[in-house]
Parts: C-alpha cells; sequence; structure tokens
C-alpha cells in the first residue's frame, strides 16, 4: 500500500498481524460464489472493511492509479456500472466504459472470446455483464487477465452476494448465529439464491417467505440442507418476523403471476410498511438488492433498521477490495 | 487552493483580498436561478474568472482531485455532458457518466430519489438532466450530496442562464448600463427566461425581437416589470439593433408555427447575416445557446463580435467554479 | 518527456540521439496515410516502440496528465473507441467519451463544425469517427485543436494503417524486403487500401488473394504501380503462401455476393485453418484487423504466428504515439 496512506491495520478486526502482504487472489477470476471458503471471505471483508475506513477517511487514494478497468456491460445495469467505476475511481484507477456492445463489434458477430482478448490488450482487470450463463467463465478461460463476474443471466452475480454478506457481517458485527429471513420472489431472484449458497458457510438458520409459486427451487434447498444448515419456508412473514436478524426483501413481479388476480392476491402480503415493522426487533436490518417498485414503503427509509442504502455503499466497499485484490494490491 | 497553484488573486478583480477562503455554496444545491442574488453571482463570476485563468495558463489542475461527479443524464444531451465532464476532469476530479438510464434499473420503474441515493453513495456530487420539471428540486429534497440542476424540462437549466451572463460580464467587462437584446423564440426558450430573471439583479435595458406568436411569455414579462427593469418588444430587428450592446438570438423552429407559410413568411428576419451586423455596434457580442441551425450565418463566424464559441469556453469556468463551490474547494 | 520517466532512448532503434525532442506533429491532424512519408512513420514507430516499453514496464505514465480527449463516435466502434480511450488514460489524460452524439444535438440537426467548435473548448485533442467521407478533413478545417481521424465512412482509417505496418515492423523487426500477401474481400476492406498505399513507402512485394468479384479495385492497383512496387493477383491463396512473410486476411462478407451459392462456392479458400498454416513460412505471421467471423480458425489462436491479438495492443502504442506527437509531449 502506498506510504501516504496512514496504517489502519490497527482498526481491522479481520486480519491477522502479517497478512497485509498477502494478496489471496492475485490475478485471479472472480466468478462464482461457489469459488470462496470461509477464510476467502473473511479476506475479502477485511480488505472492504478497510476500504470504508480510507473512503470515509479521505475518499479517494491511489491504490490502483495506473490501472485500467475495462467496465464490460452487455446488457445495461446503470447500479453495478457505476458501482464498478466508483471502485476503480476511488482507488485511482481508470475505466474504459462499454455499454453499447450490442450496436458493435459484438453486432457485427464477434465472440466473446475475441472481444475479451481484444480489451485485455487495453486494460488490467475486466468486469463483464453479459445476458448469458456461463459466460463469465467462458471470458475467463480465454483471458490472461482477470475477470469479474457482474452478472451472467440468471447464473451468478458474486459480487452482489459477497456486498449482501458484507453488510450482514458490517451492519449486526458477526454473521454466525444470526436468523436470516428472505421475501418475495425466491424461485426467479438469483441474488437470494447466492446469498443462500453463501450463507451455508456460517452457522446460521434461514426462512423462506413466498408465494407459492414463487418458493425457493428445490436444488438450492437440497444443497443448503446438504450443509445441515437450517431452513424453514412459509407463505407469510408474520409468524417469523419477530425472531429474524435480518430481513432480505426481493422484488414480487406481476409478470410472474399465471393471472392478474392472483397475483392481486399475494402481493399485499410482500410489502414492509411502518406498520409490519413494528413487529421486528430493534435491532434488525432490512436489505433489499433494489432496485425496489413498491415492496418496501418509503416511509420506511427513515427507519434506522432500513440498511438498503447503506448496502449500496458497501457494495462499493466490496468491490474495491475485490479490484485491489485481483490486482495484487489489497 | 493546494499550494503548488501559483496565485492569482491580485489578478481577481471580483474577490476582495480575505475572501478566498469564502466557500458561498459549500453542500449546497444549484437548483434555480431564482436562489441567487447579486452577491452570490459576483462570487460564482469571481471563482469562474479564476478558473479561466487556471486553464489558460495550465490547463488542468489538483483542486477535486479525489472527488467523484455522477453525471446523470436521463435525456441526452452531448453539450451539457461533455461540459460538465470537461470541468471535472479540468479540475482533477474523476466522472461517472450515466447516459443510458432509460434503458436500465429506472425502466424497470425505479423511483428517481431511489436512484439518487444509490448514486450519492459513490459520487460527491451529482449532475442531472431530466425531462421532468421540479426533478432536480426533488432529487435535492433527497440526497445527501449536492446536486446541481443540469436542465429539468421546460423547468429551468440555471448552469445555463449563469454562463450566459458570465460571458457578458467577461466580454463587455460589466452588466451594468447595458442594452441586451433577445432575439426568436421568446416564448419556448427556457434558455432567455432564465437570462431574463438573472439580469434583473443588473440595472440593464432588455428588448424582445420575435414573432408575434412567439412573444415572451406575459408572466416573465410582469416579473421583469416588477424589478424596475425597463423592456420593450419588437417585431424586427432593424430598429433595435443599433443601440444594442448585446445581441442573444435563438432558435426559430418550424414546428411552433401553424403552417409552413407563416413560417416562411418571417423566417428571414431571424437570420443575423453579415451585412445585417454592419448596423450593429463595433463592439456588440452576439450570443446564442447553440446548438445553431442556421440562424446565425455561419459567415459571421470569423466577426469579432461572434461570441457563441467562446460563450462555450465560459461555460466550462462556470460549471467548474460550481463544482469547486458546492465541494467546498472554491 | 516528463523527468521522472527513466531513459530508454538507448533501447530504441529508430531515433536518433538528439531528436528526443523532436515533436513532429505538434499541433497537426492527423487525417490520412497520405500525408506521412517514410521519416514520419519512423518518427511514430519510434515513440511507438518508446510507448510499448513504458507500459510494459509501468504500465500507465503521467506523460499527458492534465490533457483531456474528446472521444467523439457518430457510429460506434467498440475496439476503436477502447484503444483511444486505454491510450490517453495510459498517459495519464482523461477522456470525454461521447457515443451517443446521434441522440442529441446532433440529430438537432447541429453541423459537424459547430460541434466539433465547442468540444474543443472542452478539449485539447479530438478523435472523430464519423460515418461520411471527408468529415475528418472537414472537422479539422474549422478545429484549432488537432482531429485525430478515427475512420471516416469508407474513406481513411489512418491509424488503423498505421498499427498493421507498426504491427509488421515490431514482429518482423523491418518491413523492407517482405513479401506481404493480403487476403479476401479487397475490394471494399478500406483496411487494405490504406495498408497498400502506406507500404509503397518500402522496399516489398504485395500479393491479392481474392474472389474475382471482390478484387482489389483499379485505382489502388494503379497507384501502387506509379511507386513501382511489384504486386501480383491470385485467386487462391496455395501458390502464394509459402513465400508470403505477412498475410493479412480480411473478411469475406456473404451479402457482397449475387447470391448464396456464389458464396458457397468461394467462402471455404478464404477460411484459415491449421492445416493450411503447414505450407506457411515458420516466420510468418498471420494479421486480421478484426472483428474476425470465422476467417481464421480459433485453433489457430495459439500458433506463436498468429499476430492479431498482438496487433490489437501494438495499436494502444500507435495511437498512445500519435496523442503525445499531436499534444506535443513525444
Amino acid at each position: 500500500m502506498a506510504t501516504h496512506i496512514p496504517p489502519i491495520r490497527k482498526q481491522n478486526p479481520y486480519l491477522p498481524f502479517g497478512d497485509q502482504k498477502g494478496t489471496r487472489f492475485y490475478g485471479q477470476d472472480i466468478l462464482s460464489v461457489k469459488q470462496f471458503n470461509r477464510d476467502d471471505l473473511e479476506y475479502i471483508f477485511g480488505v472492504a472493511h478497510e476500504m470504508a475506513g480510507m473512503v470515509r477517511r479521505i475518499g479517494t487514494f491511489d491504490l490502483l492509479k495506473g490501472k485500467i478497468l475495462a467496465n464490460l456491460f452487455y446488457e445495461p445495469s446503470t447500479r453495478t456500472s457505476a458501482s464498478f467505476t466508483a471502485a476503480m475511481e476511488r482507488l485511482g484507477g481508470s475505466v474504459i466504459p462499454i455499454n453499447e456492445v450490442r450496436y458493435s463489434s459484438v453486432s457485427k458477430g464477434e465472440s466473446l472470446p475475441d472481444t475479451i482478448r481484444t480489451l485485455e490488450a487495453y486494460a488490467d482487470v475486466i468486469v463483464l455483464r453479459h445476458p448469458e450463463v456461463g459466460s463469465a467463465a467462458m471470458a475467463a478461460k480465454y483471458a490472461r487477465k482477470p475477470i469479474i463476474n457482474a452478472g451472467d443471466g440468471i447464473g451468478e452475480h458474486p459480487t452482489q452476494a459477497l456486498l449482501d454478506l458484507f453488510t450482514i457481517q458490517e451492519e449486526m458485527g458477526h454473521i454466525d448465529g444470526l436468523t436470516i429471513t428472505m421475501l418475495g420472489d425466491l424461485r426467479n431472484g438469483r441474488t437470494v439464491h447466492s446469498l443462500s449458497r453463501l450463507l451455508t458457510l456460517f452457522d446460521v438458520c434461514i426462512n423462506y417467505v413466498s408465494p407459492d409459486i414463487l418458493r425457493m427451487p428445490a436444488e438450492i434447498i437440497g444443497e443448503i440442507n446438504d450443509k445441515n444448515i437450517p431452513q424453514k419456508e412459509f407463505s407469510d412473514l408474520e409468524t417469523i418476523l419477530p425472531e429474524s436478524d435480518v430481513l432480505y426483501v426481493t422484488r414480487v413481479q406481476k409478470e410472474r403471476f399465471a393471472t392478474p388476480e392472483e397475483y392481486e392476491s399475494v402481493k399485499g402480503c410482500y410489502v414492509i410498511t411502518r406498520e409490519i415493522m413494528q413487529k421486528a426487533k430493534e435491532e434488525m436490518i432490512v436489505m433489499h438488492p433494489l432496485p425496489r417498485v413498491g415492496e418496501i414503503e418509503m416511509e420506511l427509509d427513515d427507519d434506522p433498521r432500513a440498511a438498503y442504502f447503506r448496502q449500496v455503499e458497501y457494495g462499493l466497499y466490496v468491490r474495491m477490495a475485490l479490484l485491489a485484490s485481483v490486482l495484487g494490491k489489497a
């Protein structure tokens, strides 16, 4: 780390003294939550915690000065794209923004491997968002530079899962021992699938609350079960809310239902209001991957338990940690 | 101001010695021309004048190094977007460009407040261009970081009005005592409305020259009148041109007229040619908010009175001044 | 060159001692391959070679710190746009990305000269990609700042031709004495036209291999002939491959043929496979302007003779050299 940055190692509860130089993910790809063990997570969260301290104290610093990120988005995602851009810029690095691939050489039929091999001639690391499952793994296969998966279709979005878990860690101080309740569309939500998988590395209880047709897929349930993590399914929130430490809300999309009537009959159960929150613990946090469209009333935003905007900020720190790590500067 | 920048205070006619540290707009939003009094304008123009000197001497400097601007454009505006980007970069800061909001989370239905609260987790200041009147004010209501309105529909575009006025100040050396003539579509031109309002803070005469159906709205006329600013309306330029110090030209769009014939019958009166300019003062300046589409002949571009491209450059300095001010670095 | 950069002059075979300060293209436009003589090319390649050394050793450096590039793309070109962005960022400069001109002031009918004169108020150099032949020259006519042509329709794309030639120079060590074979659609390929023209400055043999309807235009053949460069035309590769030092492959597009049958009958002859490469020299290089769509089998990518991805990297260095040169910092 550059000499002008004050040492904050002592403030960091995660990293044992002497591990500072460890660049565990140097040159590696970040493709899937499945690649991480608990040590890895503690390492990433440790670096992310440091990043938070640095940003809050000095805003931006030159850890990655001279490094270039190619931010390659085959489908638009303002939120994720802006987060990686900010992460790179807060580390003093530069960004090549590529948001219009659908119009350009790709639409002339160029293969993803060729695009990747072109961009790695310019950049030091590539963040890839692509609509097809497995695209990030394929990019990584051909690339000499690190690939960070920023979402590949209904596949993975590992940095989202990492920031979700880091939010819990930072907000609650620990993850072991917590009861995490997931609410909404658990069938189609890639976010909750990845988070569930990551949670199996900890000692937690998981609850699922969803309409019947949007239940957590049996495949995920099975995986969690294999890790001996206690999990329960519910069709309404009321029973389980009082004992939840984390409420993870996702969107219930009208289009998922067979008929508008079916949607209307359940939607009210999946909207968090100030009234519902009266039954929640005082130190519970409410999370949401955003964007929300009505699942959480705006009146809740002032409630200190509303963690979803802080969650956005934690995302910045996690992405800073990943960029610095794969570039060997963490 | 950072120590490596040579002091130019003495060259600055605006700022009394000792005021250098004043960061009048620190943490504030820039939403409307109505928020400024004459002191404010003199402060902004003083800082903008300093910026001009710095840029001309050293090009770029690190006053905002480490600061990040989220440049959030819900509708495209190459000119304004590029101007803010350049302003931030010439101050050593970074930019998160967000030009495709219509395709991304916003199109999933996310509310403007949520988008703003997301971006302020990444950036230090947000520039917002949005098609709806009042959107900048709404964004500012929810944001903890400063919002700069870069145009909200037919509402306000305060930085354009500020740069227009700064152009007059820099080109003429003063504003008091001038006769300013506005030409073209005065009914729909948000630019001339805002400029007129700002001009009421000075001791000026205003003339309006427009086709009958495109006259300055009664509401604006009334406002100007309340400030005891002399104003006159004309249907052709000839009478008033010789005594004008500033000629502010705007576009007359064909679509505004009931019939093509009606448009054809007037359009010639609103095109500035070299011949017409022979009747203008030698020290008059011609301004235009750009883009122009025929209202000013290209043959005029070499005339030293053609100030419209210099106006673009003054815009850079005004936006640099605003960014530095709201971030507490002016 | 800035003092903190270690001197690498001795490693540079191109630049005679003492020429280091020469900024041959300072303030000039880069519009056409026709503007260069052999001395110019050697100068550019000398600077590009230095850039390669710097990038490989330290990644990024501050030669153009404080300079701003307006990257103005009227039609999308991920590859070229990203290359110039990376070039500017690796030199420590900043970029104003303008990719959506079709939606903005331009679509309101603004003329190219006005757009250029606006952007030069913000930037120090403008890279222009535009669908119309002659647009770069027109922009240069009005601009006070240097214009770099990044492709104007079927006109010129001089930086592509320069990087092609630089690739040959760097890969083969010299250009004089080489046999260069061009393959594919030679009629419509702006790339091979420009490269052929540049090659006339050297002592080379050129071969053309193409379907009959896609032969090199008579105009180009004539120009090359006037320079006494030996050139031959072939309809298949086999005869000429064994004596080629450089094989420059371009795409054969189905749409160019009168009937699908006609296309099917020839396409196989223009696909480079591992088998075909057995007949090529061991030190031959295969080039391609990319994107490729099947003209070169992916199995060839591991062949050390496959130079097309290295060619992308050489493009970065050539564009760095051009940016530094026109800004007087080479």
